[in-house]
């Protein structure tokens, strides 16, 4: 007979290795991805886009999280608001894939017709006594943290989003992300699972071999090293980032902008991390040469030498420097394939061709996203295998990916499973 | 933990309300969709093609219901018969997909050759001792009504269909549809729940807002309106046509035309409903501009003004007009996506570009079709969401809904679910 | 409700009744194929390729085998190894498909650096304390028997392959296949099960209707036929060639190259039957004419009289003669998809265009691949069909089938199921 998998998710969560991977089936299950479904996409706070992406009253652009459709939209008092895409008659999908403007929420099966606060205003034939108030859209929990929209699908979401909230406003708050504008977008479909996604952008260990373009600007060491194998020389240049990095952080704070590590990786629902990281090279911005893409700085910023303030969440990751911004969102769609959605902010009055080159702008991150979903479908094809075994994260390079796998678990065993 | 659905089919059965869609997962689950094709497309009448899509002896062609594969054909005596397309010997696939001309069935594996009777007439190195009698092709039960075949694939027909054949045989003598010809098929993928696609059928409330092309000879007011949301004018246009509908039905029934609503949807296997409709506008067909669009009229049909006798079955619904008829068979494909196969009749003496021409015969409902796929596919979309919750039919424009709904929570609780 | 199937493996096993295909289940269900894969190739030996396919130290090429990947080398001291294809750091695949040349095997994600031994040599950040020797490739036990290589997944190999090993060592010798090449490869997917492709390789009943190239070189009678079927004159030919099939063999004998029939088809865990066929026609080479497609003969051979030594294995189907060899190696893909690798092999220093023309070599067996991958969809699909009942095997041509149907019942109930 086969050598059955240990048959419950309780059973597979239990015998992970402090350490080590994840045990197969948590990448590769469907029920597994259900569960992660449930309780990472469902029950915690989720990044799903962007205040810019609807600028003006009236602006709407469609979302999809697993089988769970959201309409972001701005209102008419330019209030943005989250609302389920189902009608509340026969559940047809009222708009369809991207963006579009609305004056109202017209479904096109039978024309009910509801306000962008959700309340249904129109229901023909349904009668005198039937009760529009009983049959509004639903809304979606929502908060806008800095112009960045997190939404929680449950009715109990999680509090600890307050610390987030609390870390990230005033770091962002210069950045203004609320009036930038979404200068491109693409959406990269990993052959993997999430959370090999988001595990493989937890650590730069496989940076120096496999993204040239973005070690021109960003340092690896930033993210461990072991100091054993370096080389005489390597040890002194590693010194002289972290002196440097000590008083560039001493400047920007001073200056005040706050630049300290920050994290809530463990022992909580929500996890984030951030911290303002040194630019290598001319020291500007993620480009080719790590100068600006863009003329016209962000937002508030009147400097360009304040670094990366970089940003996890659990199902995001984001660069905020002084010309752009890059944001970048993960959904899964299966147990083995996850969008990647990504999206480069430049100031809203920032001219395409004038002030930036949309080429410069967005070519660092292209390519580094294209070699990251090939390192992911090798991670996942190599899980599938039966000869896979959970093996051992660095002890200094991949600490994040084992303080991210221990999340999961607790997460995971705090739910139930 | 999920919040698992209920985890049998009878539960879901159980809680489905009156007056509502379906719980979701009646739409939307495999083991739902086993179960359909278990009722509803093996135990019950299904609709599977025409006398006339084998017109003449040695015709045949392969209709596939699930993994059911059948050869309709018409053997060397002129008679239909409906026989199962797996060799006897290995299994093979006799005849692939469409339509072609036999004199014997040979396998091409290994040259078992039937008779058209199914009968096994040569079976080479199987020995002298081997029993041809025993392995003939399988038969299905059919029924040919008015031309209509309609098949059953268990040993215990419903035989309930007595009435479908008493109200529809005389109603569809003068159309003479044995002898009519296949013009033109079309065969589209509706990406939703067959059950969808036959509820998207049985109402005209979504008419208005979708099928411009249809709605200048269809009166969606037949198929029931809310009178208190029509303004004054309308109302008096609702009221013209009811007096104009009531006085022609009394014209045809005194010229020996049954015209009068006629319907089986609860409380039976074999449901249906036949009612002779206005035509709108021109009153002749249902063309772009109402005319007929063939001159050489169906059968032995004189007259261009005997409306529209519609016939919906479980899996068809259907238009018989002076000049053409229009007949469309759904077979589910999936739990998520169905066939919609659609048949253009006229006399099988009239000529393309002489009697008629193909683009106006076909127009309206080409264009209906893609309407009605589009729409079907946005409402299985929004039935997957977690969002979706039953919704209210209209109890004017949807009460035919409510009865399939009933009707179909009553099959399968019949048949054990 | 529905018939249900039995629902379990062992009650199809059970069922089935000899002289008769398999029960549709264990053709179609996802959980036999799960089983299917843990029996037959995991725990059989299975074939995987040719020591051919690398001729040189360094030369590497990946073979998937369901969901676990292997790299079949010559390593520098111009040994065979197979490897697993999994990082033992993240799982990431090594190499990707195909061909390549290799010094060290290199993880792509971390630089994690294997010797071409499976050893580990290289992984950086992973402190001192990181045994190295903990974590190399795993092996996959192999052999070369003639030059085939034969892979068994599983810690305990069956030991009967020794005789496998005992009849082809001295058949193969002279073909000397470890130093032929590979001058042509084709991947066909069959469009169904496995067990249909091995079933339809099985017998050349099915010959004479669809194999009109190959019937020029191969006689059928050889596999089977009810000689009270045959005309006088056919009984007359069929006897002239056992007669000359009597004398070949008795001369072939004589000078040194073993001959007869030699087969373990049930009673074992390897399965294999070879025997030296005689080629029809003008004797040489399966081709369009049956004459040699190359000049330059394979290995040690002098003669092109030595007819067709085929070969089959539970996963594999081969014929050597005088001027080459067809290896075909059957990987199931999933329950309802099967790849049949085919590659053609010449002498390893014969010129395309000069020694053999490759249309010429290869135009009788892509053709009748391309023809029995027709069929065995043909006889796929007719299994799913719920009218599908397992038929009988004809007792004179099919022998080879029911041997095989009763081996493939004997080996999963031998190992649980």
């Amino acid at each position: 007979m086969l050598n059955k998998l240990p048959s419950s998710i309780s059973a597979l969560l239990a015998i992970r290795a402090d350490g080590h991977s994840l045990p197969a089936g948590l990448y590769t299950r469907e029920d597994v991805f259900e569960a992660d479904m449930d309780v990472f996409f469902h029950k915690h706070w989720i990044a799903i886009g962007l205040e810019c992406d609807v600028p003006e009253p009236g602006d709407a652009t469609v979302v999809d999280i697993g089988k769970t459709s959201l309409i972001l939209l701005r209102n008419d008092d330019a209030q943005i608001r989250v609302l389920h895409n189902v009608c509340r008659h026969r559940g047809a999908r009222l708009l369809g894939e991207g963006k579009t403007i609305v004056s109202k929420l017209v479904c096109p099966y039978h024309t009910w017709t509801y306000e962008l606060t959700g309340e249904l205003s129109y229901a023909p034939h349904m009668g005198k006594d039937f009760d529009k108030d009983c049959h509004g859209l639903k809304l979606a929990s929502f908060k806008s943290i800095g112009g960045l929209i997190y939404v929680c699908l449950s009715d109990e979401p999680p509090e600890d989003i307050a610390r987030l909230e609390e870390a990230m406003g005033p770091r962002l708050a210069p950045y203004d992300i609320d009036n930038a504008k979404v200068a491109y977008q693409t959406d990269v479909v990993e052959e993997g699972n999430w959370k090999l996604t988001i595990e493989n952008n937890r650590e730069c260990y496989h940076c120096s071999a496999n993204h040239p373009e973005l070690c021109v600007s960003f340092v690896d060491l930033d993210f461990g090293f072991d100091p054993e194998m370096l080389s005489p020389e390597d040890r002194e240049q590693a010194d002289e980032h972290f002196r440097l990095y000590e008083a560039r952080t001493r400047t920007w704070e001073a200056d005040g902008y706050p630049s300290a590590a920050i994290e809530q990786l463990v022992d909580c629902a929500t996890n984030f991390r951030s911290q303002r990281l040194i630019i290598s090279g001319a020291g500007e911005s993620q480009t080719h040469d790590a100068t600006a893409a863009s003329k016209k700085l962000l937002g508030h910023m009147t400097r360009k030498d304040l670094g990366d303030t970089h940003l996890w969440g659990q199902n995001s990751w984001n660069h905020f420097m002084g010309d752009h911004a890059v944001v970048t969102i993960v959904i899964p769609l299966s147990a083995s394939r996850t969008l990647v959605r990504t999206k480069w902010l430049v100031h809203k009055d920032a001219v395409e061709g004038v002030d930036y080159d949309l080429g410069k702008l967005t070519e660092v991150w292209i390519a580094t996203t294209d070699q990251d979903a090939d390192l992911v479908a090798r991670a996942h094809a190599g899980v599938l295998d039966p000869a896979y075994r959970p093996g051992p994260y660095s002890r200094f390079s991949e600490t994040n990916l084992n303080k991210f796998a221990s999340w999961y678990i607790d997460r995971m065993q705090a739910h139930g499973y």
